[in-house]
């Protein structure tokens, strides 16, 4: 059974999306014009949070994105300032509630979508909002195109009761995480798993095991958290992609879980998936 | 266990894609003018399959995309014309070697990418190819855009051991499959089953499982065979996006997959991974 506890951060069913209202036009103007209509707060080009971590709210004054419906209530985003790296929404989740947070996911990776793809990638011509911004319409070569949503696998692999972790070069000081990788054209899931681990740190796997998943909208990823046994311990680290990786002990993962002083690293934040991943190790 | 017979098609390793040489301009040149090089065929924008199925090469002539090695061999393909709709490519499945399954996903959909995102999505300047065709870099802005992987759920809905399965109005005549849809933006894959099983056929569900996932090159989906479990067999279905959905006994699923005469309804071809999720269901 799954401990409901160990969810990721991110999951949940979020607002009723209503798809079918998307194609009506007419419809989502009355919608916006209504009485009940809300449109997210952006701040910065960020949804902008209350101090208790909530998503912040005001009456419907630029509708570009329909979200769906919180109750009777129609919600709407207008399209916010691209910063230039979606990671600065970092900081963010240390106090993002959980129940927002799929919301937060769709409206962040939808507006930032729209700020950078206002033009046709078949024509080069300028495209317009159509289906309540859930995507945009070529007016010359009639070609639409969708929201990005882009597969990425992120993994335990296991060998003799230890787990591989690594680190980027822009991870925090003493930070170790799982390894991860976008999935490419023409792979299933559980190619990439072998392929990310073997070109990043050498080792072939056997016995991929999907586990849970989780939208990142920095910008647009879904990452598919897995698990992989080991054939080896034997490390051959890409130190293009990594600066470090190495095997960690269950009581070295579970004392930096704990925070302990003289834990060994210090562990991905509470809302990426590759915690989720250790903490469902760790009661397994 | 998983039965190695039920793995879906388009699944394995495919090449060696030497990620790392894909920076290496001077490298990729070298190893294209090298006698050792090939090139896929291309036949009427689709890659050209001998007569026992197998991809067929020539020298490499225009090796603008670097699909990785087959052996000592690297392996190119050039940018084929595109062709206006992709399941053009379905009849070649009925004959397509599994082994060159992924092989030929990642060509025809990395192809068909290059041809369809010849400008920035970003500012509409025609962009250039790098990383030895796995993305493109506009000139003007320097926006780096890469192949789009879209992934897709596809569940099989059970209740009192009976399936729910659905046609869409393109299908052929009898052919019943899996309901399926586009995950979006902020949900996770648990998530994305849920929403699309509400909104297609009216049902609630739980316990959502992943099963396999698979390259689907028509253009560019990933597709993660799911099953769930309903809370009840009443459907509204929604007709914008079915025909008709039906639950389906086991010895009806039976049937059809063993092609009898009275089979109820014609089962989806064998390289589709509904298929395989029909098969596993009844192998459970």
């Amino acid at each position: 059974m799954t401990d409901l506890r160990l969810e990721p951060f991110f999951s949940g069913a979020g607002l009723d999306r209503a798809d079918a209202l998307r194609a009506d036009e007419a419809a989502l103007r009355e919608l916006a014009a209504g009485a009940a209509a809300r449109q997210l707060k952006w701040h910065e080009g960020l949804p902008e949070l209350t101090p208790d971590g909530r998503l912040d709210w005001d009456s419907a004054s630029k509708p570009e994105l329909f979200l769906g419906f919180d109750g009777d209530a129609p919600c709407f985003c207008a399209i916010g300032p691209v910063v230039p790296d979606a990671r600065a929404a970092f900081p963010l989740m240390a106090i993002l509630h959980p129940e927002d947070a799929p919301l937060f996911a769709a409206a962040l990776s939808l507006s930032r979508w729209h700020g950078r793809h206002r033009f046709c990638a078949s024509c080069g011509h300028s495209t317009d909002i159509v289906r309540g911004g859930w995507s945009r319409r070529c007016p010359a070569c009639s070609a639409e195109h969708f929201p990005r949503v882009d597969p990425v696998v992120i993994m335990l692999a296991e060998h003799e009761d230890r787990l591989l972790l690594g680190r980027q070069p822009q991870y925090p000081p003493g930070r170790y995480s799982a390894l991860a990788g976008f999935v490419e054209v023409g792979e299933n899931l559980e190619a990439a798993v072998a392929r990310e681990l073997f070109e990043e740190a050498g080792i072939r796997v056997r016995g991929v095991r999907y586990l849970a998943s989780q939208p990142w909208p920095f910008p647009s990823s879904l990452m598919f958290g897995c698990h992989a046994e080991a054939e080896s311990d034997e490390l051959k680290i890409d130190h293009a992609e990594l600066e470090d990786a190495r095997w960690f002990t269950r009581a070295e993962v579970a004392g930096a879980l704990s925070e302990a002083a003289d834990a060994p690293f210090e562990p991905p934040p509470k809302a990426a998936i590759a915690r989720t991943l250790l903490e469902r190790w760790l009661a397994s």
